[in-house]
C-alpha cells in the first residue's frame, strides 16, 4: 500500500523541529564533548537528516543563543544555563544560587501606594504604602533577570535597612525576615523593549516569567513579585515519584 | 538635594513594564469582575499612570493574546489558562488534567532508530528502535502544546496497542505502564514556524519548553519528551514551606 503523501513543507518542517529539539536537549546536557558540535555531514548522518534540515534546526538554535557558527572553527555551544532544582527556586533550600557573588542591579527602591489588585494579592487595603524593590540580577557579570518585588510592612523598613549585595533570599535571611510559604505561577513572555535591554536582548526574545508570592510561616503574604528571566542563563528542574514531589 | 534626572524614556518604559505586570496578574488571578478591565480612566486613577502608559500596556497584554479590546466595548479577557499543580503536570497526581475529553491530534507514530544523544538520554545503544509518538494536545477543541514523546521497548509496544483517546498520563495507564519517577527541566523558546501554524500562533511567539523524562519503578528510563506549550492555555504551579515542596 502506498504511503500518504503528504506537503514536503510540512514533511521538512517538522524534521527540522524534531532535529533542533534534540540538538538543543543535547547541548544543554553536555552531550557534546567540550562544546563541540560535530560537522554538518556528521550531524546528518547521526541524526539521519539532510543537509538543509542541519542548517536549519543550527538557524533556530544560534537565534536561541545556544550555538555559534565560525567558518573554519565549528559549531560551538554559546550558553550553560544551570538547573535550578525547584526548592532552591523558591527560596526554601539553600543551594548553588547563594554562591552569587555578583551584587543585583538595583533599579528602584521606593515607597508607593499598592493599587486595588496588589493590595488584593498582598491582603492589604487598597493605597497601602508597600516597598517596590526592583533589580537586575546578575550571573557572573551577566544580568540573568528582572524582579520587581512588592513588599509590605514591617518587612519592607527591615529589607531597606539591609544591604543587598547576593540573592534576593540571602537580603530575606540577612534582615531576618522568615518565608513561610513560597508560590511560583510559571509561564513565559516575550520581552519588551524595556526589559529586552536590561537584559541585553532583541524586543521579543521569550522570557521565562514567574509570579511569586511570599508569605510569612503565618501565612500573611509578605512579599508579591514579577520575575523574567533569560532561558539561556536559568531553567528549572522539578522531580517526581508516585509519593509526591522530589 | 535635586533628584538625579533619567532619561524621560526609560522612566516611562518601566511605568509601562510594571503597569503591564500588574494588569496581568490580575486578570489572570479574576481580579476584574466578569473579565472586563476598567476603563482607561480608570485604569489611570487606580495605578497612578498616564494615559499613554495603560495603552500601551493594554497593547502588550493585547499582543500577548491576554485581551481584546473593542470600541464601545471596552477591554475583555480573553484568556484563562488553568494553574496546574506541578505534580499533577509531572503525571505523578491525576487532577483536572485527566478531564480532557478532547483526543489528541496524533502527528506521528513511527519507530525510529534513536540517534546517540537521544539514546544516552534513554539510555540505550546508538541506533536502538524507539516510538515517536507525537502529538498536539488539545483543551477544550483548541492546541495547547505540542509534544514529541521517544518511547523504547516493551513500552512502545504496549503504548501502540492502547487507543489514545484523553491525556499522556491517562495512555499510559491504559496501557499498564507504570510511572517510576517524572522530571521536568522548564525553559522557554521561540515558537518555530512549523509549531506556531500547529497551535495557531504567530512565528516566534514565545513557548514554555519542557523537556521531559519518565523512568518505570526500577529508574530505568522509559520515555524522553520535548513539549511545547502555549501559555496562555496552560501554566505551572509550584509552592513549597522550609518542609519541602508542597
Amino acid at each position: 500500500m502506498p504511503v500518504p503523501r503528504r506537503r514536503p513543507g510540512v514533511r521538512r518542517g517538522e524534521d527540522v523541529r524534531r532535529l533542533r529539539d534534540l540538538l538543543r536537549a543535547a547541548l544543554l546536557a553536555h552531550r557534546f564533548p567540550e562544546g563541540a558540535l560535530p560537522s554538518e555531514t556528521d550531524l546528518m548522518s547521526a541524526y539521519g537528516a539532510t543537509r538543509a534540515a542541519v542548517r536549519e534546526a543550527l538557524a533556530m538554535l544560534r537565534s536561541e543563543g545556544l550555538i555559534e557558527r565560525l567558518p573554519g572553527v565549528g559549531t560551538h555551544v554559546m550558553a550553560d544555563p544551570p538547573r535550578t532544582e525547584m526548592d532552591e527556586a523558591l527560596g526554601v533550600t539553600r543551594g548553588p544560587m547563594y554562591a552569587v557573588t555578583t551584587p543585583p542591579r538595583v533599579l528602584d527602591r521606593s515607597t508607593v501606594p499598592a493599587p486595588v489588585t496588589l493590595a488584593e494579592a498582598l491582603g492589604v487595603e487598597p493605597g497601602t504604602p508597600v516597598l517596590r524593590l526592583e533589580y537586575v540580577a546578575m550571573t557572573e557579570g551577566l544580568p540573568s533577570a528582572v524582579a520587581t518585588n512588592y513588599v509590605v510592612h514591617p518587612e519592607a523598613q527591615r529589607l531597606l535597612a539591609t544591604s543587598f549585595h547576593g540573592h534576593w533570599y540571602q537580603l530575606m535571611a540577612d534582615a531576618g525576615v522568615v518565608l513561610g510559604e513560597s508560590e511560583f505561577v510559571i509561564d513565559c513572555v516575550p520581552a519588551d523593549a524595556g526589559t529586552a535591554e536590561l537584559l541585553g536582548l532583541a524586543a521579543g526574545a521569550p522570557l521565562l516569567a514567574v509570579e511569586q508570592t511570599i508569605t510569612d510561616p503565618g501565612g500573611r503574604v509578605i512579599d508579591v513579585a514579577f520575575l523574567r528571566i533569560r532561558p539561556d542563563r536559568f531553567r528549572f528542574v522539578c522531580r517526581a515519584t508516585a509519593s509526591g514531589l522530589l
